[in-house]
């Protein structure tokens, strides 16, 4: 998507340098955009456990082309692939990467191939690994976009309006996104959309990543708080609700970023459609109950503190308006001596579910649903 | 209630200099503890527009008080009575105060009292306006407490975990609260309770007040972002909401802060008793349907914007602990470019409302329920 006016990928290779590859540093973002080079498997590790880069689809690109990094500089491939596992230890995606360029490596190793061609064999895996997960997006893109369309053909005369949660957006993979991608989609096809950014305290990955991303790209947009999603869909002013989700159960019970559940049941109580959409990568076919799906349990401080830029300390009418070279930072926003929860996900009833748009096509969030897509999984 | 070991009021006369009334500046909270002294009606006014004292009920008593400055001062009781009410002009209790201070001193000026006599009876109306919002209070944490008693009989081994939206607390009152009004009773009943405070985004009235108020009284509490509550609800970890309101229709419609709305439907998914502790005269007997109640808009900056103390700027991993004397100030959240949407209130229609509780007693939330208790109005 563009960035800049500049088409952009979360990852991509060094135009010139064959040994850097080169992330969004989205830490930085949406105050600064700025990109890190990654020489080393450590770099890759630090990016991946800092959330320089962060999202599953883009955290497996990452770990793939830290492989490729390992392989470059000679390092110990078991060594590297531990430090890489470490890093995110819940992140399915993660290992699955590190899997697959290990196998990879093993074959061409066992078939004798020169050092130079197991490099080279190397950076196309890892290249090729980002090529299918936007390959993946795409499908998402085009099996929800007739959603969309539905949406608009009921009111074509103003944009279909579309709540998102969190970010599940081009910085969350390679490029497109899961939840964003049909709304890219629509927005390529010339169907006028306008977008409901729901913020996503505690760690404002919608106020910071995906109002950023959409608005890079041109995509109308308003950020809202957490808590004004109900109002705006008893008042008819959400036509569709797009999430993603970090685990999905064989049931089609979705966890993700917490406060989705919530948005579900206002859906449901206002019938407005609310749709999944998700790389089956995410689905755990070993699970059946949504209840299951342990939640992590996060840091205190990403409730009690805020990441912003300073913009001047008078009376609440005084808010002055942002200047975007002062620095960035962290806020305490609660009192001291005040202590925090932070659940990370929640999860949502497959019930409250309208459809899954996977890869492969959309479904009934049910087992039938998802093996009339995934019929191997029976 | 307690700050800093002390029994305080949100509002109270000097109590050595009988031309200054005394505020608590809720602007700095809970950064810092400060007094605000109004000496005119003009320091009454700014208090309230630039809300270093909001709430109906406290909004009430301080233009009570203002109304005492203004004899005091001798000015012109008519141009007073309007810069008040002027001062935000949606505060149904601003009115209330307003004229009821005016009657009172009609009264006392047709009957022939001397000066001294007039600016004394104005005195003592303005403090008996404050007592009677204690014993209001009073009445809806009496009313409240069976329902807390019976969720701690159903688990009488452990604390009550109460769930609560914004600030309905002490702080928007003279003292008790609303909302908090039963939690108070119940803790100075040796009943264990804790407190699931959400942060209330965007202008984080349960971070910065509730979470305070709470803290400085004993009273053991989390705060959570407002995304949290629907899944503490689902696993067990709430027994009882309870809210305040703004306005409540004759049918048990409920307007109150963005949110409140997503957290009734959660209790109701998972049966879990949705309180509303309401002051009567925060009904609106003329409406029937929560619809019809004309929602605010604010500033958008209340949602790109936030308030707090900067404590560092490493990475999200490298949170400093708060210096409390570091400067408060406001922070940018959002990308610069993208709008913000910011709808203050929504409303909570009365089938997700368990009961309402009143000064006079609980009530079904319905018509019925509520003239129940003010036939009055029938």
């Amino acid at each position: 998507m563009l960035v800049n006016g500049k088409s952009t990928r979360t990852i991509w290779a060094h135009p010139t340098d064959s040994s850097v590859v080169q992330v969004i540093d989205q830490r930085r973002l949406p105050h600064h955009f700025e990109v890190l080079d990654l020489r080393t498997v450590d770099d890759g590790v630090v990016a991946i456990r800092d959330m320089a880069v962060r999202g599953a689809p883009l955290i497996g690109a990452t770990a793939a082309w830290s492989m490729f990094l390992a392989v470059q500089q000679g390092m110990d491939l078991e060594q590297a692939s531990a430090a890489l596992l470490a890093s995110r230890p819940t992140a399915v995606n993660l290992r699955w990467a590190v899997d697959r360029m290990n196998q990879m490596l093993a074959a061409a190793t066992k078939t004798g191939a020169a050092p130079d061609e197991v490099l080279a064999l190397a950076r196309a895996e890892a290249a090729l690994i980002c090529e299918e997960d936007i390959e993946i997006s795409k499908g998402m893109g085009r099996h929800g976009l007739p959603f969309i369309e539905a949406a608009h053909r009921a009111h074509p005369d103003r944009p279909v309006n579309i709540l998102t949660h969190c970010n599940a957006g081009w910085l969350a993979a390679v490029d497109w996104g899961t939840a964003t991608a049909p709304i890219y989609t629509a927005h390529e096809a010339g169907i006028p959309v306008h977008v409901w950014v729901d913020e996503t305290r505690p760690r404002n990955q919608g106020a910071r990543l995906t109002a950023w991303e959409l608005g890079q790209h041109g995509v109308p947009h308003t950020v809202i708080v957490d808590n004004a999603g109900g109002h705006l869909m008893q008042r008819g002013r959400v036509d569709v609700c797009i999430v993603g989700t970090d685990r999905t159960t064989r049931t089609g019970d979705v966890a993700n970023k917490i406060g989705t559940y919530l948005k579900a049941l206002a859906a449901q109580d206002n019938g407005i459609p609310f749709y999944v959409a998700l790389p089956s990568t995410t689905i755990d076919w070993t699970l059946r109950d949504g209840m299951e799906i342990p939640i992590e349990e996060r840091s205190p401080e990403e409730v009690t503190h805020l990441y912003g830029v300073a913009t001047g300390n008078g009376a609440e009418s005084g808010i002055k308006s942002g200047d975007k070279n002062a620095a960035a930072g962290y806020f305490q926003v609660t009192p001291t001596g005040s202590g925090a929860a932070n659940p990370a996900f929640d999860v949502t009833p497959a019930k409250y579910v309208t459809a899954l748009i996977t890869e492969r096509g959309s479904c009934d969030a049910s087992e039938a649903g998802l093996l009339s897509l995934f019929p191997e999984e029976a």
